[in-house]
């Protein structure tokens, strides 16, 4: 057999083996690490495979062909990316197979994956973010993922989303707009366009970045999908921020895959009045997700040694910030005065006049106050 | 002597000596607690008093008159409260001498109150909360304040603030508006209005709750003192929330005394966009505030055993919610096809068959499911 027709062999069985399983299948999964895709694709197809496979493939088994889907998906101009591949992302998949390992339940890595676009997934996700959120965002939540997507994009780390409208959608296109790599997980086929409104997003992300699913071309969306693909979602981030989520919100079990991976969980506040921020405000008061409020922020968790010295605009110095607690109550005094002398100045603050008369030589040296006619008065007062 | 003659003289000692340091006074204080009130303002008056407090009353000691004060305060309609008298917060203030014990810098308990209004003191903060925040609020934050104190109060707990602009001036209101009991701690004498727009508003307080204050009647507003004073408001709650403060704001330090005080901080969060909760989203990120949303969750905080179950009127029930992951799964495959059989369920889904054909019954009978000509169909669907 050449190179060129073994390839085709491994992507037919791996292609079948991902579309003959609803996923996540943990016994197939098992299965193949153990014995391989293309002879486990066999027993499978000839109706043979172990029980605990059996029950997760015997709907489709003889209903999905390999090599039909491979032709699906060259029509589509997707391709199919394998765990035999050099950009497979393995190191982010090892996580799932490890949480599944020590029994979280539902988190098998995925057989192979459908992916669009021109960027490879693995080196893409060397340096990753996830942001999620609620479909129904405030302007508020979109105005901060589109700012988050951006600035994470313009420091060079990948966004990961799940083109959801909302919060999903604002990530996405904050990361687009700054030239960055952006990567959309699907809860459907790659040939699918879901969310409908969103078929120009999904094709902008594509020539920038990735579009990527583990479903076979031609699956629709269902509820228990969107949640099975967050997953991948939390896997392929080195954290996880979720930016809106009500009370319950699809966020919520991107969040708690996060935790259960042991990466770190970011939840951005909003108004108390806002329900898109409830589930956010619960993640930080449970203790489940840090609390983070800018791009910088989030770089820090996922990144603590590379983080940028905290940079605090607002809290400007005042001159009089670097005196000791009775200089300061001093100086307040004479501008509260404005020509007072020192005995004075002694009954107003209640320092004794000889610390008075010890402190206005040091006040006067820094350029804080003034001996005038009337008495001290602070300088350019 | 009279019983009257003696508290007479009691008062004008304590008012003497509340008036001759500028607080916090700790060499006076610890005087005090030693030697009692009456001998302790003779020492001060001859210029005998110990090296450590001829320092804290040099400058005012022969400026001051007991008598003299006593008189300003009866003809400012204000009353002195001092530690003697049976409604001094007492279990309060032992919190701040604690802590002055234990070398925490300024947290003298005072040596006297001036204040002005019907409630007493003492048993107004047997539950109380500090409510407080920045002077440069956004209408947000003022919302907020006053949903909080409104809430306070309606449960029963006193609201403590200090009567500045923006969320304390909202949180007294809220208060007041609930009928419910709110103090303020001034930083100036009782007989000085501070800030000038809200005369009203600390008349209206003085009504229905108390205002409150260590300083001397004619004493004025000066920076530090109204650091001073805050540690009177963190020790008179029984925890502090902070509304919106900036990144750097007088909140900040009501909430470092809270937490030198051993009390619980809470702090509300808000949009990450304003400047006006920096503050508050910093306590939270550096683990020395707890989240708090809601009145419900601060009642939580200062009175753990009294809560009541929280309640989310977001989280709404769904009739699948029960269903176990597969059935829901069939649920949702047979919402998607819309008329389809057993054969077909069981690929949509990738179950077996005879899972399907297990489930289905169970559908049924918990009316989420219909069998009709064209195969199952959802529910009134």
């Amino acid at each position: 057999m050449t190179g060129t027709a073994r390839d085709e062999r491994l992507r037919a069985a791996r292609a079948y083996l991902a579309a003959v399983a609803e996923p996540p299948a943990p016994a197939l999964a098992g299965c193949v690490a153990e014995h391989g895709p293309v002879r486990v694709a066999e027993l499978v197809h000839r109706g043979v495979a172990p029980a605990a496979v059996a029950d997760e493939v015997e709907a489709r088994r003889e209903h999905v062909s390999g090599a039909g889907l491979l032709a699906a998906t060259r029509s589509s101009g997707a391709r199919l990316l394998v765990p035999e591949d050099p950009d497979w992302p393995a190191e982010r998949f090892a996580l799932l197979a490890g949480a599944a390992e020590v029994g979280v339940p539902g988190l098998a890595a995925p057989l192979a994956l459908w992916v669009r676009g021109r960027a490879e997934l693995g080196p893409a996700l060397a340096s990753s973010v996830a942001v999620v959120g609620a479909r129904a965002a405030t302007g508020y939540g979109e105005h901060l993922a589109a700012e988050l997507g951006h600035g994470l994009a313009a420091s060079g780390v990948a966004v990961v989303s799940g083109a959801a409208y909302g919060i999903d959608g604002a990530a996405h296109r904050g990361a687009l707009a700054a030239g960055g790599t952006t990567v959309a997980f699907l809860a459907c086929g790659i040939d699918v366009d879901y969310p409908a409104g969103h078929g120009r997003l999904l094709r902008a992300i594509a020539t920038q970045g990735l579009v990527a699913t583990e479903y076979a071309p031609g699956t629709t969306p269902r509820r228990h999908r969107f949640l099975v693909r967050n997953r991948l979602i939390a896997a392929c981030g080195h954290g996880t921020v979720v930016v809106e989520a009500g009370a319950r919100s699809g966020a919520g079990n991107t969040a708690n895959t996060t935790d259960a991976l042991g990466l770190p969980l970011m939840a951005v506040p909003g108004p108390v009045t806002s329900a898109s921020s409830v589930g956010c405000h619960d993640m930080v008061r449970a203790g489940k997700a840090v609390l983070v409020t800018s791009t910088a922020q989030v770089l820090e968790m996922i990144n603590p040694l590379g983080a940028a010295p905290p940079v605090d605009p607002v809290a400007a110095d005042r001159p009089t910030d670097a005196l000791e607690p009775r200089a300061r109550r001093l100086h307040d005094a004479i501008v509260a005065c404005n020509g007072a002398d020192s005995g004075r100045l002694a009954r107003e603050c209640g320092l004794p006049v000889r610390t008075v008369r010890a402190l206005l030589p040091e006040l006067e040296l820094a350029g804080l106050v003034e001996r005038k006619e009337g008495g001290w008065i602070a300088a350019g007062g």
